[in-house]
């Protein structure tokens, strides 16, 4: 098995409480990802400029693509998912050049 | 002076064609910047699935926005960026959780 790299641009308003909004759904999804099989780590990336199209960028590893399959598609991440209501484009990813 | 990340997201087309045409200027582009002050790394993600939004996403890392402005700001650097057509959405951006 591959490790794979989740990459999702979230574009989120540049303004105080859709921030502040984002970022504790963020908390609750990554603490419960946290304990999943195959998860590796995440991180949060926050634009400089905050009125960048893409305000934040998770990037996280996991093991391999069908545990991060088997993780989101439980029933209990569907309903923190869900309160993710900012445009995102999620998609998994691996390293081609360097 | 704290480092920074870059991530730019690029929506390039699902044919060989485009990839190949996109790959080789990647690849200029990233020589050029290797050997620019504050340039760190490089890392580019192709999407596992051919048919997401954004094929490509580059994640580089440099030593200050600075230096990253003063590289991309360069008249070398923008006649190979002038050849990148695909949308893309680059940004700086620092991590805020993980």
């Amino acid at each position: 098995m591959e490790s794979v790299v989740l990459i999702n641009p979230i574009a989120v308003p540049d303004d105080d409480q859709a921030r502040e909004t984002f970022l504790a759904g963020w908390r609750n999804a990554a603490d419960h990802l946290r304990q999943q099989d195959g998860f590796i780590s995440t991180t949060l990336h926050a634009s400089l400029n905050p009125a960048a199209r893409f305000r934040f960028v998770n990037v996280a590893v996991w093991a391999s693509a069908e545990q991060f399959q088997r993780a989101v598609s439980a029933t209990e991440f569907q309903h923190l998912a869900n309160r993710l209501t900012y445009p995102n484009f999620p998609a998994l990813y691996q390293v081609v050049a360097d």
